[in-house]
């Protein structure tokens, strides 16, 4: 289940970020390059912090082919996009679990210290949208009170407390879906915002 | 031959750097970081991505003072450059076709898959420019419809066929050049564009 | 001593830092993620480029804990914060003094040439800057005159000759504080700058 949900969210991540390069008005290699990035990104990220090689797309290139179909099938398809507003908050939400989840199983498997297990699981949640929008140009959009990286944080010490806690790593991926999911889902609907830190002073 | 053209290319990658670095009035070292950066960027990734240690530049330092020599010997020269644009365009064009040629050597050794053996040389053809673009803060010219990365994607993909077929590897160097050097010139020459993709609705 | 500079310096960094994501208003998370790119991201690339793994902090993830501690500290304390535009500049000018004998010691513990220890020795001194500066989207400071990678590089070789020439490891450390301190204290005193390079002219 959780591999079809990791293929589901990097065609998420891949779309989306096309319509993130649609708006900047790329070229269409540009497109499958920012939805590349956006996509995996996040766990290219955690597996050069940690030494894991081979990246994960190096070794299975296929997935390469699915994120460039999906950014042309973007394309294509952009008129009936902005119809899809939800599906893609929810995709995108889902998105941010599953690969948190497969972050912290990477952590696991090398078995580095439970801080950097969280670490991992967030880093492979949200880099992707943060290298996104610094290649468009943007301060990122995570940094800017969204409660992005919190649900990261939240889902990936579940998971992590829930496997080392032995129970069976199937119902471990229920109960952070089923944290996670509805976090982010609520803090999108509500507006929960992260406070930020406003400061005016220069201090050179 | 392809090591000395390699060196051109670096050199020549390393002055296209320093005059972009020059309308930004970058100072002198600014100037040698990115003109470092935008010749050996797109073989750095490559090597991080493949975990391919030790990096090209770490293993033959000089190269580093042959960058910062073309840099500073541009802060030197600048004022005759402007005479120079269409030798800078042609070499900048020989040096994609080059960095793609090594960089898909450099993945056949590793024994990678045909895919990755073409976003190695594509990697390195392309990356250093990206970087310089994202640490001047301007987005990326490569995503904005040049013909760059699909010269480079061609190059890698006659190089790696031609290989694979058996034929003796300066022969098929040659047809490379042969094929993406006119390419990348004719699609300067008569503007060839990408198209691109523009989409202004917001999905959030 | 060393080691107790290495904390005061990551601690300065992660300040300024913080101080630097309040003044575009990031939110909490942004604060310490942009914290802990600048306090750990020079080291964290030099060891990527070396390919020396673990990371630093990954094998040592409480230091997360304390940039993450100054970052909100410094959100708390904020207000006076303008009361230590001195000592910070201090702090900082140590920081790029001692993280740059640090990466020394690591590329000469890995053997590399020696023009690889002086750019490993600077590029943990200074990227943690850069890289601060390209996430809240500015044209890094580095490279705008300020004379801060020429006391890395200057400090660098004063501690890789001072090692190599078989003085005590401590007191080649105290001479290049010695040194590289003051160069910066006085450099931004007395406003000396790098030359800048302005090219108006445009290749393409």
């Amino acid at each position: 289940m959780l591999e079809v949900l990791f293929y589901v969210a990097i065609t998420a991540e891949a779309m989306t970020a096309a319509l993130a390069a649609g708006r900047r008005q790329l070229d269409w290699f540009g497109v499958c390059l920012l939805a590349s990035v956006t996509a995996l990104g996040g766990g290219t990220t955690r597996d050069l912090l940690l030494g894991h090689y081979p990246l994960y797309w190096v070794g299975n290139p296929y997935v390469l082919l699915l994120v460039c179909g999906a950014a042309l099938a973007t394309i294509i398809g952009a008129r009936m996009m902005h119809r899809l507003r939800w599906p893609f908050l929810l995709l995108d939400s889902v998105g941010l679990v599953v690969f948190t989840i497969v972050g912290c199983n990477i952590g696991m498997e090398m078995g580095v210290h439970p801080i950097i297990v969280i670490v991992a699981g967030m880093v492979t949640g949200i880099v992707g949208g943060i290298l996104r929008d610094v290649l468009v140009n943007e301060v990122p959009l995570v940094f800017q009170g969204e409660l992005y990286a919190s649900v990261s944080i939240v889902t990936a010490a579940v998971y992590y407390f829930g496997i080392t806690a032995g129970l069976p790593s199937d119902l471990v991926v229920l109960i952070a879906l089923a944290i996670g999911f509805p976090f982010r889902v609520l803090a999108i609907l509500y507006g929960w915002k992260m406070p930020k830190f406003v400061y005016d002073k220069d201090l050179r």
